[in-house]
């Protein structure tokens, strides 16, 4: 993973050629042909970013000793940081928060492919409805979670993550430009909110809510003891994105600039749910001792229970968000 | 605010001379008279990088024009960035942590002054108590909370934020240092766990608790409507950190590697509330209008959530980090 982004001059020495694209006066909806498929691209570069950062992050905490952990009962000497239990709760947030905007991008792309491929047309409609459900999470969710990803693996490095030699901090500056650019962070929950909500008259957000429920149901009636909490976890997060969806469909309605106030953490409720969700379906396919059993648990007891704050926030937070319209915070 | 962090090397060009400071193989006793100071300096670093942050977006967002806001009655054209919603949540966030964070750092600072000046004896050990309780809080909480104002500051640049004419990348790769130095924000954690919460066998975190307990009573107590529901957000924040605290206490004793496992989350729960009782109590002195008042009902109403899921993680995520212990995940 790389970012050449950079600032560039056209035009310094004795000016720039133009070239029309499409045809005239139709630049911004020739330019969305681009854009949307570049939305999903945008999430994967934040996938790879947090990918590399996890790896990297991953061999220092092997081989970098310090102190002396719990679990030493070897050799003599200082333990490899990665047995200290903060570093192991650093590691697999890293981990699991990739893991999560992953699999967002994937299911997000198969149902790019669905709708492009599939023989019956009803099939592409429904799929393709998805896949514009779920682009504004596929880029916000993993852009963000590549920045705590990438800050993330700066801090298990410690002092060499700050200074060049590691790389860690490149991944950071690589990620930075991630929620800013097709489209910023902010601009893909508002899309979500009053573009992607109220697609086919609420089917498509409803069909994807009982498809998360159906997982969940399945986690919890497979009464499996290695995964914890996993089931209540799962259900508050869909009990909160259930409620904090109907809220939004009314506010849309009644009070649209309040929607629009709670936007972002609306779109971050739904990203951890899915992602909450699709750790746990996999999960449900491998033995107990399995990595990913261990991941998406971690997930889900760690990571999952900021769902809840978030349903909270998104219903009774934007009366604050909007209360100094005019006002003397800002002066 | 600037950081002059780089890397130095030493006696390249014929050797570098030492000296001792203090008594031979005191050095570490010798730092620490440093340390515990500067812990609460960096803290205070912290505080005025997110301060700057704040101060450079909230001018670029009343001057940058895109789109038009709900609030836009004026002349034709487009508004302001500061009337969209998202962005307003942006710019109350970063304040209101930056505030936040400040309170925290200016109580540990009364109580070290307090340990050092009060006529007498058991006033000042009560109070040097209280300031090694709150020096973890002051370090890490505000350290984490400028990288994330720093970020948001970013954000609220777009693409001007990631380029550098605006100086709003540079505070974002100031804060980065400022988790790492004087102890790790992960070492603080660990710090409040085992040596601060034991002070005094408990007395001293019991009397802070109770302290928050009184704010916060004082907040339900004055019915005041402008507060929203700051009063019952800021409860279910005492509630989960009360709860965490007991928690930590008992599994200090009968699984300590459980209890580091769950350091981080606590130092966040403690900080994120004793930042919204301070925040409270100011407002409680102050107009239904006051811009204190709307920032603190802010931050209760938007930010202070987290406190439920982070005692539901430092209570239930602990397992999930070590079950791992020799483990597939990390392979």
């Amino acid at each position: 993973m790389a970012s050449p982004t950079c600032v560039m001059k056209f035009g310094e020495k004795g000016g720039a050629t133009g070239y029309l694209v499409g045809q005239e006066n139709r630049g911004l909806a020739t330019m969305f042909v681009m854009m949307n498929a570049a939305r999903l691209g945008v999430g994967i570069q934040g996938v790879g970013v947090a990918e590399c950062a996890t790896q990297r992050a991953l061999a220092y905490a092997k081989e970098r000793r310090q102190g002396k952990s719990f679990a030493a009962n070897g050799p003599p000497g200082m333990s490899p940081i990665i047995e200290h239990a903060d570093v192991r709760r650093m590691l697999l947030t890293m981990k699991a928060l990739t893991q999560a905007a992953r699999m967002i991008c994937f299911a997000t792309a198969r149902e790019h492919d669905i709708g492009h491929r599939a023989a019956d047309e009803k099939t592409r409609q429904a799929a393709l409805s998805r896949a514009a459900l779920l682009t504004p999470l596929a880029k916000a969710f993993s852009t963000d979670i590549a920045n705590e990803v990438a800050s993330l693996g700066v801090q298990v490095h410690g002092g060499m993550g700050f200074v060049e030699e590691t790389g860690a901090a490149q991944y950071l500056r690589d990620a930075r430009i991630l929620p800013i650019y097709e489209g910023t962070n902010g601009i893909q929950a508002i899309d979500l909110v009053t573009r992607k909500l109220p697609l086919d008259g609420g089917a498509t957000v409803t069909a994807y809510l009982a498809e998360l429920a159906e997982i969940i149901g399945n986690v919890r009636a497979s009464n499996r003891p290695e995964f914890g909490h996993m089931p209540e976890r799962l259900t508050q997060a869909l009990t909160g994105l259930q409620t904090a969806t109907l809220w939004m469909a009314m506010t849309l309605q009644s009070a649209p600039e309040a929607a629009l106030a709670s936007a972002t953490p609306f779109l971050r409720l739904m990203s951890l749910t899915a992602g909450g969700a699709y750790l746990a379906k996999g999960a449900l396919a491998e033995d107990p001792a399995s990595p990913r059993v261990a991941i998406a648990r971690f997930y889900a007891e760690n990571i999952l229970p900021e769902a809840e704050s978030l349903a909270e926030a998104v219903q009774s937070g934007a009366d604050s968000v909007l209360v100094d319209a005019h006002g003397a915070v800002f002066a």
